[in-house]
């Protein structure tokens, strides 16, 4: 069994509207100095060790992440 | 200007519709041996270097994660 880990992004040339609300509340708030926040997806998988690089990075290709609009890193990380 | 990653995932014990709905359209669509899909949130700031670790920990605590359901990590990155 490994895990594995999936970050999806927006791509840096898409507006991002729920990390700019979360940039416009802070200041109002009483939080000074954050000048950028981006929001994306994370998923944790458990696969089987059968599971080779070549299918994970298909499955999240295909169904964690919109390559049209995010950008992706898939990583194994030690359970 | 510092770069910081904030994870959110949903506790262990909270159900989690939309990994569940991937997990199990995953099969049907061919692809074998995943047994588990959990979907969090990931956040990535630009922070001022001003701001401190125990600001960065109320931020997260206070408007990424809900502590009810959710854990989160919160670490600084190289840019």
């Amino acid at each position: 069994m490994a895990r594995v880990v999936v970050d999806v992004m927006p791509k840096p040339e898409i507006l991002d509207p729920q990390g700019q609300a979360v940039a416009k509340a802070l200041p109002r708030l009483g939080f000074e100095g954050v000048t950028s926040v981006r929001q994306g997806k994370r998923f944790e998988l458990e696969v089987d060790d059968a599971v080779d690089d070549a299918t994970l990075a298909k499955i999240a290709e295909t169904f964690l992440a919109n390559p049209v609009i995010e950008d992706w890193v898939v990583r194994r990380v030690e359970p």
